[in-house]
């Protein structure tokens, strides 16, 4: 067994243990200490107690969406080095917007892919199809010691594409509906039953954020959805691996009194400033799935036209209310170790409680079945970092990310 | 012509005029503001003196040393994306301490390369041959499209590892010396020839910091150095190039008033804390060519032994005089973006006045012919960043860095 495994400028030790990387999409803190002090989680409960976890806290990468977060979890870098810096952007090269859902896209090697590489085991399961390519992207299923596949999609797997089949019969669950907290609990069914037949070395679930977009904290339909996790994270835990809980991102609400969504439109202000559509807006959360947050995140990029300049349109959207940041495509991609060639002149991010939209007339808010939550922005870049090991000799100096997961879990738990 | 080049997450706008840039290894810049005030560089003071051209300061990369900061330039990105952090470092998959000279230690493309796949004609010029495998890598050099060679090599030259023959009756110049002024003078004098003959849409000239590391900015080494280069500066700007005029990084005398190095030996100061040869301490800096340096910079990093963490080894560093940074590896590789498999579990940073050395008996200080000014650290990291251009839609909010000179050449120069 070789020693160290060598991926994006980082090494990683082999574990004797397995190690499992859970990402909870949108788990803003509040979600598990809430759940925790309700005494709906007592696993975890009992486990931050203890002298010899971890239970701290990281930073997402920005945008604080779940594409970024998760390929930079598994890549162990920011979105500048492995290209995948939302769902959508504008190829400035062919003047398409476009998706970024294909694996192709990426621009770097996942951990994974380089440990099966060195000879070791792996297993990914997430809960939307969309991320199961990027997640999986070179994996050899030839040999039996790689898995990846979605709850989404569980009864298309196969041994030629996942690595494995019959996973419903395996996990003893049927497909789960796309909009359920079923979608994701089917991950950690598959997670624990994986541990228990394969014992890879290294296996990673994500979930997605269809409870945390619908309820907040105290809510029953959130304490529920982590009772139902702590169940499977201290079977995790049972059969002996190195566990580390993280997030994608974190979740906040952002609409009024009233239950209407905090929205400033993008697109409209600069077509007021500078003309009818002569800028143009990218919402990098746009996908196919907009019931849960209608297209509204925190943060938008934008084109500008010959004679805008970045420095001009910046001072005026810093002086707007709910705009956080605003900066020019160059800074912001280096503050934000963002890929500049799919970024535009200038980056806006709004605040805590304030979405971006692009033009009012784009989004259809009556798919929105509850009061705006989401994310994308600064206020949602703040996760949980738990463990059942401690790692004692992390420095202290180091700013800690949800991407760090694996680094951790592979040369610091003890 | 296709209208841009992506290379490592940037895009590049193509340009009709050649773009010509020049580093000026150890330009700290005193050296031009003094050779100016005096008189030495004329073509220059007229130059920033216009309101069309552009006079400012960027930063280097950190180390602030030659290769790093050369690889950078050519890259578009800082080291933890291309890779090479210093002339050497320790190999902690096989256990050996290798330099970096060969292209195979490099993970990025270089913009001359993907200027060439777009279709552009390049050429590169550096002083030593060191570097000349490096910056050249990748090239084709079968469709006369792409010309890289030495100064120092200038002879061996041949039209299948550099895409030109003859170097020196093409120049009119003899090889030079390697250390020596005239290595650099060579450099500009084939630029000159490769512009008028060739007219390459991208082109980068390189040169060697032998006159700084001996001489201060008001010493006639210096200034007969830089009234050199203005001469052939000049002429770059009447064939009609845009260029731009930087440096890799700057140079600070760390002697003291008797003319001895201020050294502190980092080896040394780890074995009587943790014990001989317990801890290893790596100089980036270390190459074959000592005379002008005797292996002295501001910047080490180190390796510690099981039981001592970072944070107590930093804790100590941080304390000793002369010591303006100790951070964790993982800390120190996300603040100066360098890669975390080539950097070890500390990294020190010296002040303007002090060198960092490994230990006393392993550094031959009766190399140093001059009293010592050296680089390495954040004290060199201020560099000239001049243009003949104006670029007024550079945005002010960012971070100007040395290895944006191609991309504000190609997309911001007007």
């Amino acid at each position: 067994m070789s020693k160290r495994v060598a991926v994006n400028g980082r090494l990683y030790n082999r574990s004797e243990r397995p190690v499992v990387v859970v990402c909870v999409d949108g788990s803003e803190p509040a979600y598990m200490e809430t759940a925790m002090a309700r005494g709906r989680m007592p696993w975890l409960k009992s486990l931050v107690e203890r002298e010899d976890s971890t239970n701290v806290l990281a930073e997402s990468v920005i945008p604080s969406f779940t594409n970024p977060n998760n390929l930079s979890i598994v890549s162990g870098c920011p979105p500048r080095q492995h290209g995948i810096c939302g769902n959508y952007f504008y190829n400035q090269e062919t003047g398409e917007e476009e998706l970024m859902n294909d694996a192709s896209y990426y621009r770097a090697k996942t951990i994974f892919k380089a440990f099966q590489e060195a000879g070791a085991s792996v297993a990914v399961v997430t809960a939307k199809d969309k991320l199961r390519k990027l997640l999986g992207h070179g994996l050899d299923f030839s040999g039996g010691t790689a898995v990846c596949f979605s709850s989404e999609a569980s009864n298309k797997a196969n041994l030629s594409d996942n690595g494995i089949e019959n996973v419903n019969d395996f996990v003893g669950l049927p497909v789960p509906s796309v909009y359920s907290s079923d979608l994701s609990e089917f991950v950690f069914a598959a997670g624990v039953k994986l541990l228990e037949r394969d014992r890879p070395e290294l296996m990673y679930l994500s979930t997605t954020d269809f409870i945390q977009h619908k309820f907040a904290p105290e809510e029953e339909g959130a304490l529920a959805f982590y009772e139902m996790m702590d169940g499977y994270w201290a079977k995790l835990d049972a059969l002996g691996a190195i566990v580390v809980l993280t997030a994608d991102h974190g979740m906040k609400p952002k609409h009024n009194s009233e239950g209407r969504p905090n929205v400033f439109y993008l697109q409209d202000q600069l077509d007021e400033w500078y003309g009818e559509n002569s800028c143009r807006v990218i919402l990098p959360i746009t996908d196919p799935y907009v019931v849960h947050h209608g297209a509204l995140g925190s943060f938008a990029t934008a084109y500008l036209p010959d004679g805008v300049t970045a420095d001009e349109a910046c001072a005026r959207l810093s002086s707007v209310a709910g705009v956080e940041v605003a900066l020019s495509g160059p800074a912001g991609c280096d503050r934000y170790e963002l890929p500049e060639d799919r970024m535009g002149d200038i980056i806006v991010i709004t605040e805590d409680y304030m979405s971006v939209g692009t033009s009012e007339d784009r989004h259809d808010l009556s798919a929105l079945d509850r009061p705006l939550r989401t994310h994308g922005g600064l206020s949602e870049q703040v996760v949980p970092f738990i463990s059942n090991c401690a790692m004692p000799a992390l420095p202290n100096d180091m700013r800690l990310r949800n991407f760090d997961a694996f680094y951790c879990a592979l040369n610091y738990a003890v």
